[in-house]
């Protein structure tokens, strides 16, 4: 198996073997970041763009450490200093970024497609940090390594998703991924943010948290952007810590080594207690940490394809 | 012809062979950005300061990656988040700046002079990223490398620039420019956008669109900013498309090899048209990657100079 | 003398021969930078995380360029684009930044006490950038430093710290670090800028100006912050000028060599006049170039501390 994708976009379009290609790259890089001088030469002397449209410190700090690691220079863009505000389109932009003769463009943006399109129009890569509601290729990416470093294998695991799935990336990437990997995926969230038709993407829903804990071997808990909606119809945030909330209560009925994953920041006492996030069957610290190998993996293969194939002539 | 300026201020104050010295410098650098690991380590262990009093994400980042590639270790300061804020003088914040052992200041500042000012009170360099409406030599500097090297030679060349020549850096810097090198330049605007005795300067100047075409080699667009000015006087957007727009109608009485320069990022459908822009006569892009290797020169430049001569013994 | 411990925190916790340690540290750390190649290698693969909650251009420019002349690479976050936002609570921004495998957290803080809360949290170092009114110890170091290259030594020198001491960390942070040295301390503000209980830590304290220069070695004189208090008793610039401002009057009754120092940015013609802050016997700037080498050996201390005796494991 060889990547040969110039881009990361998205887990939808990748094959179950081009999943498991990235994952177990992370696992050799893992280890950089353990060492006393924690660098490779891998990415010596190429240029990584964060071109952040939304602000997000963790993910923006996360690629620039992944970057760093593999000895790339990295660049900042934030739309509150960019030429956006001067009216320029993103294709353009893009276009600019590459005639500076940047390797990779690692994109967040709050429109949903918009790292599809740019990674259309460009030569260079295009890794997608989030796009609207679309994907998070890598956030899923780094809970998959995560569960399959606790589990072994993800064949045949039973995750469960908790949260608001209508509004989520992560949502989406990791029902992409882990079908693709042959796990049975349950989403679970109120009524109103389940998407429609989610159940086509052969998860199981339901409102329930009970059941969604019940046989779970992990259960990945999304963060309530409670900021973003103000309607009425959205839950009160003590309604959802009462009605969907982890707590010790809720985890005694699940198996006992059920594995809690959050992509954080965690609203404590919403999403789940502090005592849950602080247990010893939370991993969220561990999906930070993995989120660098996964990063590092990212940027690698992605940069290796257009090396190894020449500008312009890779698989899309 | 060696380099003795520890600046980079403007175009107004070098002589033709400094300009040329800095052009074939950048001739010999823009390999560098070709290459499989872009980096060389001219200026390893020197820090590199971009003190940007005025937004640019376009400017800042092209030195940025200029740097880096010379191996410089970069420091962006931006005016949020600096101590102006807290009342310091420019003078004193370049004098902090250079108490710590910087060695280049890359400077953006809305006034007209900071520049010339900062320079004459510091030891370390200052090179000129826009001064108000004064000077922004880089730019010209790549805007006249791009043209050198699609006409071959500047001599002779006849270049028009079409825009809002009264508040232009950019126009002010290619007429410097160009003229030393011995093009015969047009400046072509609303009445009202055309500076004061600027036939002084040695160009011709016209309101005429289709004059400014004529018999030009190349048009260098310059970005209309509409934000700047809202006063009844200033041209509407659409009647400024009507009137100086670039479109294939009006390109179709030009010379047939007419080049298409524009500094960036493009207002589409204002300046010229989205056919014009994208078609084989723009260097657009190319303008964007020259600029990489320009700045690679200017900052080799200067700080060899300081070096050579020993810190404050340069000519000014 | 081996340094131990995996933070820097403040200066009252420290004894005399770890303030001296830092120093002579720094003293070899302050060749560095007059350098052609300004770098060593003593943190090349180590992360530094600049986590600012309160906008300091100088500060986090001084520490950034320390990082990158010791050879780490360094990662910025501000508060405006930070997870703060999403209402992330300290310890767990820390605990993230921790499991990216940073190696330390460089941090200003609003609140007095923060960068000891989030070091006891953390086994990674936290380097306190000044946390509200309670410790600036990097700048007192310098202080010191500067203060002792000019004078030889600290013991028995007597050095007046003048300003708005009741909210200044920069004061605190001095007298702790000039008491334990054996210097003599004199404190001198307008009454209502005197904290209570000060004379307790071994200082005299006086409203008197002249009082204060009367057998000053070396005088402190520190930032006024009008911005943060618009109160009536609030004493006004000009007023503070008259009463409080260095002038060269006041020098002529003063030591023939007294030492002028001042953490910046300086107010002109409010703390002293212009001609004082430029004179012969200011060190201003000076403190900016040290400032550099001070934080070279925090930074390459705490490292080392961690390394040697291995993560958690350090006195703290």
């Amino acid at each position: 198996m060889v990547w040969v994708r110039k881009d990361l976009l998205g887990l939808e379009e990748l094959s179950r073997e081009e999943i498991e290609l990235i994952l177990s790259t992370a696992e050799s890089f893992k280890e950089v970041s353990t060492r006393d001088i924690k660098k490779v030469p891998a990415l010596r002397g190429k240029t990584v763009v964060n071109l952040f449209y939304e602000p997000s410190t963790r993910t923006r700090v996360s690629f620039e450490v992944a970057a760093k690691r593999l000895s790339a220079d990295v660049i900042n863009i934030a739309t509150e200093t960019s030429s956006v505000k001067k009216g320029e389109t993103l294709i353009d932009t893009g276009k600019n970024i590459q005639a500076l003769k940047a390797d990779i463009i690692v994109m967040r943006h709050n429109y949903s497609g918009a790292a599809v399109m740019l990674a259309k129009h460009l030569e260079i890569s295009v890794v997608n940090a989030g796009d609207g509601w679309h994907e998070h290729p890598t956030q899923a990416l780094l809970d998959i390594f995560t569960l399959k470093e606790k589990l072994g294998k993800i064949a045949g695991a039973h995750v469960s998703i908790v949260g608001d799935i209508a509004h989520s990336r992560v949502a989406r990437s990791n029902v992409w991924g882990l079908t693709k990997l042959g796990a049975k995926v349950t989403v679970c969230a109120p009524q109103i943010l389940i998407p429609l038709a989610i159940q086509d993407l052969g998860v199981k829903v339901t409102s329930d948290i009970g059941e969604a804990l019940a046989d779970a071997d992990a259960v990945n808990v999304l963060r309530m952007q409670f900021e973003r909606d103000s309607s009425e119809a959205f839950p009160q945030q003590i309604e959802y810590f009462k009605n969907f909330g982890l707590t010790r209560e809720r985890l005694e009925k699940a198996k006992k080594n059920i594995i809690i994953m959050h992509p954080g920041p965690i609203n404590r006492g919403i999403e789940m207690s502090s005592e849950i996030a602080d247990g010893p069957q939370s991993v969220i610290l561990e999906q930070v940490t993995n989120g660098i190998a996964v990063r590092m993996a990212a940027l690698f293969l992605v940069a290796q394809a257009r090396e190894k194939l020449g500008v312009g002539s890779t698989k899309r």
